[in-house]
C-alpha cells in the first residue's frame, strides 16, 4: 500500500516509508503514543526540556490501564513518606531486594538506576501534583482502603526476601481512599494539560513512518476514520500498553496468562505498540510472563490459612505478597490452588470466600475434596506440629501468622483458576535500553524509537518483584525516554 | 555500510538491501542456510522438485547439533517398526498425545499435519537411506545402547498421558548402537551428496539480502574471510540451529536454561539464524523454553526411587520421561532436585550415581541433608504406605515401579543443578506457518523466507512432548519448507 491508496489497511508491524507519505499534517520534536502513566511522563519530560510535543491517545481521554490500577508506585531508598512513617530504607537495600526478587534474568543496570533515582522520582511525581499522605497502612498487599500511602506491596518482610535485604514498605499510593490509579492519572493528565504538550485524543496510531535508513520519523494515525500523518523531528515514544486484551497474542505468546479470569487493561492493550516496535526492528523479551494476583489472603489474617496445590502439598509461605502467590500458583502449580482454613482462621476476605467443602475433620475434608488418601492429613500434621512451635521450616511463614489449624469445622476454598478470581496483565514487550531506546535482536538502537510502560518489557526478569513495580517502571523509564528523545538531534 | 565498503560488519539482524550488492557470485532457485537435519531435508525436497539448490554450511561439514544428538525421531501412527514390534498406533492416538503433552499453547494445526504424515515421513527417511531396525527396546527414554529402533521416549505409557491416549512407543532411532544422530546425519549428508544440491561448506551466512519491498532475495556469507553474495530466485530457508551456545542470548531470553550444565549444540547454535529472520520482519515465539533432561532415572529401574524438591516433597511420577523431569525440575522446582533410593533400589545409572548422603534411617538422612524436621519422613511415610498397596495416588507412578523404600541404608543423590548433569537446548525461535514460512508479529508472511529446525519455534507450546520431537519437527517441517520454496514463483 502507499499512504494515499486507501487499499487494505496496513498492520501495526508494517511501517510506512516516509517517501510514501504525501503530506505530514503536523510536526513536532517528539511524538508520544499513548497517555497512560508512561506516555504522560515521557511527554512531560520532553516538554520540560523545551521541545514541542504531541501526545496521541486512542481513547476519548488519557489514563489507560494506569487509571484502572490500584495506583501503587514502587519507590524507596528513604522517601519522605518512608521517613515520616519511621521506616529506614536505602538505595542499597532497595536494590538488593529488587534484584533478588526479579531474578532470573533481571536487568541489573535498569534496577540500579531505578533505585538510585527513586527519591528524586518521588519528588518529581509530587511536583507534578500527585499527592502522597505521610502515612503507613498496616494491611499489606492491596492498596489501602483509606487514603494512607505506604504499604508492603511485595512481601519484603516475608521469606526469602526478609533475609536478603532489610525490609521496608515501598508501595506508595496517591492520597485517595481505595484504588489510587484514577487519582494518579487525573493528576498526571492535569499536569500534561498545564504543560505545553498538545494532546490529540481519539487518535489511534496505527503505523510508524520510517525513512529509507530505517529511522523512525513519524506516525500514521486515524481519527474518526480519517488518515493522519505526524512527523517527529527527534523521535517517537511508544507508550501504548501491553497485550493482555488481545486474545490472539495472549494465546500465542502467553498461554498461561490466557487462563486468567480478570485481565487488567483497557481495549488499548492490544499489543499494537509492541508490534509497531517489532516492525521497525525491535526485539521482544519475556513475552510469556505476567503479573498474576490471587487475592485470597486479603486481609492478611487469612494467610494464617494454608495454600495447597493439586497434590495437597503446601507450595509457598502464605504470608507473602499475593502476586507471588498468583505467579507461583499459575506458572508453577498449573493454577491448581486451594486455601484451607479452620473455624478460628476463617473470615470474609476481599474476594468472595465461599468454602467449596466444609468438614469436621481433615480426613473428611480430604475425602470430600477428592484428594488422595492421607495427603492432606500428612500436610496438615506436619504444618500443625511446627506451627505449634511457631515454626514453618518448609516455607518460613512469619511466626505471628502461624497457628495450628485444629478447630473444626475445616473449610477449603477452591481457588483453582477455573473457579476463582485471578487477575493479571502482561509484563513482556519490546527490549529497551536504559533510556527506553528500542533495541534490535543484536542490541543495536532502532533510530528515533523509544518505548515505555508495558509496551516495553519490565525491568524485572523472570521474577516479578511486586505491586508498584509496573507503574514505577512505566513512570520512571517513561521520563527517561522523554528526556532522551528531547536530547536527540533534530532530523 | 554498503556491501562493498568493508567497514564495520553488519549484525545478523541487519539485512542488506539488494541495491547495495554489487555482484551476486552465484544464484540458485533455493538457498538453504545450515546442513543439520532440517537444512538437509529442505534441500533434498527442493532438489527433488527440480529446483537448483545451494546449501551453505558454516562448519567444515554438515551435521550440526543433529549429528551430536541421540538420533531419536518422533514418528507414529503405525510405522513399519511399530507394526513389526507389535504396537498398535494411529494418527488419532498420536495426535491426542502430542497435543496434550504440548499444551499450553500448542500449535494444533502443525501437530495435526505432523501426525497425519508421520508414516509417510518414516518411509521418506528410509528412502533417503536412513536405516531403522524393526525392533523395540524395553528400556525407555534414552536411545538404545543396541542398534534397536523403537523406544518410549516421551512417557506415553506414564501418567497422565497413558489415560489421554493409547500408549505406543514412537521414538525411532537409526540402526546403530548407542547414539543415532551421527548415523542419521551421515545418511542425510550422503543423500544430499547424491542429489543435485550444491553444498558450500566453511561458508558462514551473516546477513539476508532484501529487495526494496522487503522480500528476501539472497544472502551474504563469508568463506575464509571473503565476502560472498548469493542470490535466491525463489527463496531462502534458514535452518541454522538454535541459540543454546550464545551465552548472551541465553541469559537474556532463557535465563533458566542458562543454568543447564550440558548445553547440547555446536558453536553454530549462536542464534544468528533467528536474528536474521527477525531482521527481515519475523516474530519469535517461546524464546525462554528448552528441552531439559535430568538423566538420573536411566535405567528405568532407578525410577523406583523417589524424586524430591527443595522442600522435601515429591513433585512428579518418577517413571515419566526424564525430559519431563528435567523441565519440571528446572522451570518449576528451581533446579532443586534430589533422588532418594534405598538398598534395594540403588544401582549404577547412566550418569555417575554418587550418593551425597547415606544414612540408616530416613530421619537421619533428612537431618544430614539439611531438610526441615519431619519433611522427608512425612513424604516417605505417605509414599511407602501407598506403594505397599501398589498405589501412587499423588503422581500415579506405574505399579510395577512402585515398591516401599524401607531397606537401609538410604541414599540421597544430589541432583541440584549446581551439582548434577542437566542437559538442554533451546526450543524457541522464529514464528513459522505450516510450510515453515516466517511470519511477522501480525501473522503476515515475510516474502521469500522460510525457517526450520531450531531456528524456528518447535510445534509444541509451553509443554515439551519428548525426545524425538525436535528432530521430528526439524526434518518434517524442513521438508515442507523445501517443497514450499521450490513451489514459489521465481523472482
Amino acid at each position: 500500500m502507499t499512504a494515499e491508496s486507501g487499499s487494505e489497511p496496513r498492520r501495526p508491524s508494517e511501517p510506512i516509508r516516509s517517501r510514501e507519505v504525501v503530506r505530514f499534517e503536523r510536526e513536532a520534536d517528539v511524538l508520544v503514543v499513548g497517555q497512560g502513566v508512561a506516555g504522560c511522563c515521557a511527554a512531560l519530560e520532553a516538554d520540560a526540556a523545551g521541545r514541542s510535543v504531541i501526545a496521541l491517545e486512542r481513547a476519548g481521554a488519557g489514563g489507560g490501564a494506569s487509571a484502572l490500577s490500584g495506583g501503587l508506585i514502587y519507590l524507596g531508598g528513604g522517601t519522605p513518606v518512608q521517613q515520616a512513617a519511621g521506616f529506614e530504607d536505602s538505595e542499597e537495600e532497595m536494590f538488593a531486594f529488587l534484584l533478588a526478587a526479579s531474578q532470573p534474568g533481571a536487568d541489573e543496570e535498569k534496577i540500579r538506576l531505578y533505585c538510585r533515582d527513586s527519591v528524586e522520582h518521588f519528588h518529581w511525581l509530587e511536583s507534578q501534583g500527585v499527592p502522597f499522605k505521610r502515612s503507613f497502612c498496616e494491611e499489606p498487599g492491596l492498596e489501602p482502603r483509606t487514603d494512607d500511602c505506604l504499604v508492603y506491596s511485595a512481601g519484603e518482610n516475608c521469606h526469602p526476601w526478609s533475609s536478603i535485604a532489610r525490609p521496608a514498605p515501598r508501595g506508595h499510593k496517591p492520597r485517595v481512599p481505595g484504588k489510587g490509579g484514577g487519582l494518579l492519572m487525573r493528576c498526571m493528565l492535569e499536569a500534561v494539560g498545564r504543560s505545553g504538550v498538545e494532546v490529540e485524543n481519539d487518535t489511534r496510531v496505527e503505523n510508524l513512518v520510517l525513512d529509507d535508513d530505517g529511522a523512525v520519523v513519524g506516525i500514521h494515525a486515524r481519527t474518526a476514520g480519517v488518515d493522519r500523518f505526524f512527523r517527529a523531528r527527534r523521535g517517537v515514544v511508544l507508550a501504548a500498553g501491553g497485550f493482555i486484551m488481545n486474545p490472539e497474542m495472549r494465546s500465542r505468546h502467553a498461554p498461561q496468562l490466557a487462563r486468567v479470569t480478570d485481565p487488567n487493561g483497557t481495549e488499548g492493550d492490544d499489543g499494537s505498540g509492541i508490534r509497531m516496535g517489532q516492525g521497525a526492528g525491535g526485539d521482544t523479551l519475556r513475552m510469556d510472563l505476567g503479573e498474576v494476583a490471587l487475592p485470597y489472603t486479603i486481609p492478611s489474617s487469612l494467610s494464617r490459612g494454608v495454600y495447597l496445590n493439586g497434590a495437597g502439598q503446601r507450595f509457598i509461605n502464605e504470608d507473602t505478597y499475593y502476586g507471588h502467590i498468583g505467579i507461583e500458583g499459575l506458572f508453577h502449580q498449573q493454577g491448581r490452588v486451594y486455601l484451607l482454613l479452620d473455624e478460628t482462621t476463617f473470615r470474609r476476605g476481599m474476594v468472595r470466600m465461599e468454602p467449596s467443602w466444609v468438614a469436621e475433620t481433615i480426613e473428611e475434608l480430604e475425602r470430600e475434596a477428592g484428594f488422595a488418601e492421607g495427603v492432606l492429613v500428612a500436610t496438615m500434621e506436619l504444618y500443625n506440629r511446627h506451627a505449634a512451635k511457631g515454626e514453618d521450616p518448609l516455607f518460613h511463614k512469619r511466626p505471628e501468622l502461624l497457628r495450628p489449624l485444629v478447630t473444626p469445622p475445616f473449610a477449603l476454598i477452591d481457588c483453582r483458576i477455573e473457579n476463582a478470581i485471578w487477575s493479571g496483565f502482561t509484563l513482556g514487550g519490546l527490549r529497551t535500553g536504559l533510556d527506553g531506546e528500542v533495541l534490535s535482536p543484536d542490541g543495536l538502537r532502532v533510530p528515533g524509537l523509544h518505548a515505555a510502560g508495558r509496551t516495553a518489557a519490565l525491568f524485572s526478569g523472570h521474577g516479578y518483584p511486586g505491586s508498584g513495580a509496573s507503574l514505577g517502571d512505566a513512570s520512571y523509564f517513561g521520563r527517561r525516554a522523554g528526556r532522551a528523545v528531547a536530547a536527540a538531534p533534530s532530523r
